[in-house]
C-alpha cells in the first residue's frame, strides 16, 4: 500500500503556464476574474489538460468513532455517528442536499463506526469498532492505519474508474475535532489553546477540559511527527486515515481534491506529508470557524475559497464551494477570445 | 413611475423568525451552516415563504456609454461597449458562461449605447446615445433618468412575470466606474482618493488623472445628495439608473436581489435611497477589488458572500455567487429534522 501512495507525479507547471497565457486572450480585462483564473491555472497543472473538467465530482463521506469521547470532549453522544450515517443513507443530511445540488456521485463508507451497521446503501469497510481512547492507549495499530488508508484509496479509485473528475471527502465521527487538534498540534508545534475551539458547540469550561485532555494525550502518546503512520496510529482516527488515502488516490490519478473543513484539511496535511507532490492537487474549499482550521490551512500553504462561517463537516463546505471550480472550468471552455469576438484591447 | 417605485412592502420579519426556528430543528449542530442559515432566514423574510426558491434567476445586463470617457478615464476605448454587447449576444462573455451555469433567464438591454445597434437578440431601449460628459454638462435630464429607471423596472417585471425568482443585474459601459465613484463620493462624503482604484486596469498616473476629473466634476455639477434623481441626472449613467429601476421592481415583487460589484452596488444604494424598504431585499454577491466597492457595501450595511478578487462587472460576481443562495434554499427544503431522522440532540 505505502508504495502505491508514493506513485504521484508532480503537477504539470508547463500546462499551467499555457492555460495562463490562454486566459489572457479571453474577453475580459487581464486578471479581472481573480481567483477563478488562479483555479483554472491550477486545474490545468493538475490535469495536464487545456480545458480541464471537474464534473461529475465524487463525494465520499467516511464515518468512524473515537474512543477519546469517553473523556467527555464532545457535545453529542457517540451514537450520533451511527444515527447520522442512517440520515446520510436516507438522504436527509447537509452533505446529501449539497451533493445532489452539484450532481455528485455520492458514497457513505463505514470505516470504523462503533456499532454494527447494515444497510443496502452503506459501503461497509469497518477496520475496527472505533479507535481506542488515546489518552490511555494508541488509537489503533499501524496495520489498522494502513487498512484505513487503503479503504480510502480504493473507494476513491473506484469513483475515478467510474468517471468522477474531482474528489470531495467528508467525515462523520463524533469527537473527531479532538484527534484533528492533536495531530495539528504535533505537526505545527503550536500550543493546544491556539487550536481548540468549541467544536460542534461546547462551552468554555468544556473547551478547557478538551484542551487538557488533548495535551495529556499528546504527552502520553509521544507520536513521532516525522512518521505520519505512527502519528495516525497514536492520535488519529479511522476516517481521517481513510480521507488521507482517498486524497492520495486523487493525486495519483491527476485529479483535483477540494478540501472541506478542519478535519479534512488535517487529512490533507497528512497526505502531503506522505507524498509532498500531493499538496499541489489540493484546493481548500472553505474556511471553517474551528480555530484549528486556520493553522492547518496555513501549514498546507493554501487560501480558502469561501468564508461563510461553516463548522458542520461531512464535506458540506467543499460541496458548497464546488460550483466555483466549475465556473473556472467553464470560463476556460466557453468564453470567447478578443480575436474571435472582434473586441478591441486596451488603448 | 416614481409612485410605482415607492410601492415596496417591508420584508416579513415574522416569517424570518419562523424560518430561523425551523433551521434549528435540522440535523446539524445549531448555527453550523453559518451564512447559509442567515441567507435562508433573509430569503424567508423577503419572500414571506417557509421554503423560498430562487430558481430560475434572471440575469439582465444593461449596456450604456459615458460621455466622461472623453476625459481619458478608462483603459479601453468607448467602442468596446458595443463590441462587448455583440459578444454577449453571441454568448461568449463571462456573464453568458455563468448565466448558463446557473440556468438563468438572460437578457441584454441597450439602454444607452453610443452607437446604433440592431440584433434580434438585443432588447433595444435606448434612452439616449450615451450620457453627456459630466465634467462640462449634466449626464442626462431628470426625464431621461426616469425613462432609464422605467426601462429597468419593466424589463425586470417581465422576467418576474415569466417566472424568475431572483434578480441579478449586470452592466457593460466603458468608463462606468467613474460615475459610480462620483455617486459614492457624494453619498459617503469620502474623499475621492479613497474611492478610485485601477478600474479595468489603469496605471497610477491615470488613477490620479481620473481622481482629478471626478473631483472637478463633482464640484462643477453640485448634485443634491438628498435628491437621487438629481444625483443620477448630474453624475449618473443610464445603465446605473436602469439597474436601480430593476432592483425596485424585484423588491416590489418580494424577490431577492443578488448584487454584483461596485457599479451594481451603487445602483443598490440608489434603490435603497429611493425606497428604504428595498435595502432588505438585497444580498451582496461578492467583494470586488475596486476600492470604492468596500465603501458602497458598508454604506449599504451588508457583508459580501464571496471575496475572489473579481473586477469584471457584467453581473459575473453575482452569478458565480448564486449557487450559494440555492444551497441555502435546498438546506431548508431538503434537510431532515432531528425528529424525522431519529438523531439525538446535544447531551
Amino acid at each position: 500500500m505505502i508504495e502505491q501512495l508514493t506513485a504521484i507525479q508532480p503537477v504539470n507547471k508547463e500546462k499551467g503556464k499555457q492555460v495562463a497565457q490562454y486566459i489572457d486572450t479571453l474577453t475580459k480585462p487581464i486578471g479581472s476574474l481573480g481567483r477563478l483564473e488562479e483555479l483554472a491555472i491550477q486545474l490545468g497543472e493538475i490535469t495536464g489538460e487545456d480545458f480541464p473538467t471537474v464534473t461529475p465530482p465524487a463525494v465520499i463521506t467516511f464515518a468512524a468513532d473515537h474512543g477519546i469521547v469517553k473523556e467527555g470532549v464532545s457535545a453529542y453522544p457517540q451514537e450520533v455517528t451511527a444515527q447520522m450515517v442512517l440520515n446520510f443513507l436516507h438522504g436527509g443530511a447537509g452533505i446529501n442536499v449539497f451533493s445532489r445540488q452539484i450532481g455528485a456521485k455520492f458514497e457513505i463508507v463505514d470505516v470504523g463506526v462503533a456499532s454494527d451497521m447494515e444497510h443496502p446503501g452503506l459501503t461497509s469497510k469497518k477496520v475496527r469498532y472505533g479507535t481506542g481512547n488515546f489518552l490511555v492507549e494508541d488509537a489503533m495499530t499501524r496495520d489498522e492505519v494502513e487498512q484505513a488508508l487503503a479503504v480510502g484509496y480504493e473507494r476513491a479509485q473506484k469513483m475515478f474508474d467510474e468517471g468522477a473528475k474531482c474528489l470531495i471527502v467528508g467525515e462523520m465521527g463524533i469527537g473527531n475535532t479532538t484527534p484533528s487538534s492533536a495531530i495539528t498540534a504535533v505537526l505545527s508545534g503550536k500550543d493546544i489553546t491556539e487550536l481548540v475551539g468549541s467544536g460542534t458547540g461546547i462551552d468554555s469550561e468544556q473547551i478547557k477540559h478538551k484542551q487538557a485532555v488533548i495535551k495529556r494525550s499528546i504527552e502520553a502518546r509521544q507520536a513521532d511527527p516525522s512518521d505520519l503512520i505512527d502519528l495516525l496510529a497514536k492520535l488519529g482516527g479511522l476516517e481521517i486515515a481513510a480521507m488521507t488515502g482517498a486524497m492520495l488516490a486523487a493525486a495519483a490519478n491527476r485529479l483535483p481534491i477540494l478540501l472541506d473543513g478542519f478535519i479534512c484539511t488535517v487529512s490533507g496535511l497528512l497526505a502531503a506529508g506522505i507524498n509532498e507532490n500531493a499538496r499541489d492537487y489540493m484546493i481548500v474549499g472553505h474556511r471553517s470557524v474551528e480555530i484549528g482550521h486556520d493553522v492547518a490551512i496555513s501549514l498546507l500553504g493554501k487560501k480558502p475559497l469561501l468564508d461563510l462561517g461553516f463548522r458542520l463537516g461531512e464535506g458540506t463546505g467543499a460541496a458548497v464551494a464546488f460550483p466555483i471550480l466549475q465556473s473556472a472550468t467553464l470560463m476556460l471552455k466557453e468564453m470567447a477570445t478578443f480575436a474571435s469576438a472582434g473586441v478591441s484591447g486596451k488603448e
